[in-house]
């Protein structure tokens, strides 16, 4: 296992010391429990938002959480859901008298905890919303989205309902916008290699040297087609036009796009792919309103990559341009 | 090979028009040549920044080209020098009146060729100063700092340059401050696994499977030790020492670090390695002003990270604060 690190078993608190060592001004814990981990600033009145979920994916989750963007984060070990105790225990710090919304991806055991959390929340008195991402369209047919799993789009519901809190919506008002742009967003992945969890120790699935696995899962879960390589164009059109098809676009919409690197693919890559994904929807007459490339959700080193599309109205334009600022994603006001 | 791409042949080209694509506000290219990549934005008596060498490092070169930082970048191949042609156009692109300075890697291909480019901006009397940034500790010993390979450090001293220019400092001032930060950085870097490159198909050099090579270069170039892998934090103990080593550094210095990822390496592991980081800087009492953590210079998938230190004066650090924005980097204004 090729990774710098010091005991598999406290890879994730020593992730977060070098985070907190880094990002002093920025972030902070709850109570000394390093997997509980908020904004250093607070806003009196503010909505908290929160979100949790395994490590092993940054800047998912914990990477979101700063102005503009999330108020907390309970964060789990390497793939694995954090407590619901650890989410309580956000939820009291964030929460500033006008309620708290968690978002999270769609996966049972944070399903599970959040559910607790909730529960722990309301007889605190602390009134607490929940939206569950999932828009990953190669994990669910259509007519059954509430079964996908939440991936790298998550990171538009985030945006979204960040900067409607940041503008002090009240808590019914941003989750309104965080389930509209949660119901406005699809995503299709494309994996050439798997990762190593570090107390596991080794790949966390095989594949072929010249094969790629469409719609497979940020942990490995499987996806719709196991094969040989196909160029990137090749690639990029079946994702794209599986994206666009799921949802009804007109000519003439608007989109904002997110291709995003699993890991070990470089933006060089990633760039390739996204001149074939303009291509596209430049013949379907869709505009591009903003491009996001990176690292936005990853399965540590893994090959592979995303594409995300959010369909944008004027609500979600303007939001999605606000100001961020987070350890792991920054972004100036943009022009509407 | 797997990598998403179309012809092999094609993937520098298919690279910088998907960045076209996704960027058109903020950058374009010269006279059609892809290979010719400035601002989109120019101003007016501002002392020209350019750089220029080899893809397959992304951010560097060509992602630094924006407000704040450099105003033009000519590409080459895949770890290829442009052509002094491409950086002569470059030149006459962003000459705004005040003349150009050259900020590139200590790297033969591109010394032969940005001096023929200077030349041929000497005959147009347009003013071309040079600076040459070779900030690796292992290329070379302490006494030889000229021998030195320029890799991921360059960041700063295009970062300052670049905040000074802004400011509209001449072109002296703005190659006195190039060269004081140039002074200033030094970087080691560790490699675990080798990248390839596509027109070439296979890998870059081998590497034993629990091997790490310290001090290699971002093509693979030979480094100072290759032995077993060691832990995050003993690795970490071996950069620092020898970067901090390498300069004067009295009790209370301040700098700024940049950990970079070489490409698939894991943002997690980086900061794992920053814990460590913080740790060996705080005991030697030298203040942190800002660390900068992810990827700003690659070699495409190959896994292992660099190390680098600035360490700074008042004039760096109000430089290094200021605002830039381009497509790869972002960064709102410091408090200083």
């Amino acid at each position: 296992m090729k990774k710098f690190i010091n005991k598999p078993e406290n890879f994730v608190n020593e992730m977060i010391q070098g985070i907190l060592a880094a990002h002093p001004d920025k972030v902070k814990v709850v109570n000394n429990d390093l997997r509980c981990y908020v904004n250093a600033k607070s806003y009196k009145g503010k909505v908290g938002i929160a979100t949790g979920g395994g490590s092993g994916h940054l800047p998912l989750f914990l990477g979101y959480v700063g102005d503009g963007m999330l108020d907390g984060c309970s964060v789990g070990g390497v793939f694995q859901s954090p407590s619901a105790d650890q989410m309580f225990e956000v939820t009291k710090a964030i929460n500033q008298g006008s309620g708290v919304l968690y978002i999270y991806g769609n996966y049972s055991g944070d399903i599970m905890n959040f559910d607790m959390a909730s529960e722990m929340a309301d007889a605190e008195d602390i009134k607490v919303l929940s939206v569950v991402a999932g828009e990953d369209v190669a994990s669910s047919p259509k007519g059954q989205e509430g079964k996908r799993r939440g991936v790298a789009g998550i990171f538009f519901v985030y945006k979204c309902a960040g900067a409607a809190a940041q503008e002090m919506k009240n808590l019914d008002e941003v989750k309104r916008i965080a389930d509209k742009a949660a119901a406005n967003v699809r995503t299709m992945g494309v994996a050439l290699s798997p990762c190593i969890v570090p107390e596991v120790g080794k790949p966390s699935f095989t594949i072929g040297e010249d094969e790629m696995e469409l719609g497979m899962g940020i942990h490995g879960e499987p996806g719709i087609e196991r094969g040989k390589l196909k160029t990137a164009d090749e690639i990029v059109q079946i994702m794209v036009d599986k994206i666009v098809d799921d949802l009804p676009y007109n000519s003439g919409d608007e989109v904002a796009v997110l291709v995003n690197g699993l890991g070990a693919t470089p933006k060089e890559e990633l760039y390739v792919m996204y001149r074939k994904a303009a291509e596209i929807l430049k013949g379907k007459n869709i505009k591009v309103f903003k491009v996001y490339l990176g690292e936005f959700a990853t399965s540590m080193e893994m090959a592979g990559a995303s594409i995300s599309l959010l369909k944008l109205d004027s609500e979600l334009k303007a939001l999605l341009a606000k100001h961020a600022n987070t350890p792991f994603f920054e972004q100036v006001q943009l022009e509407v």
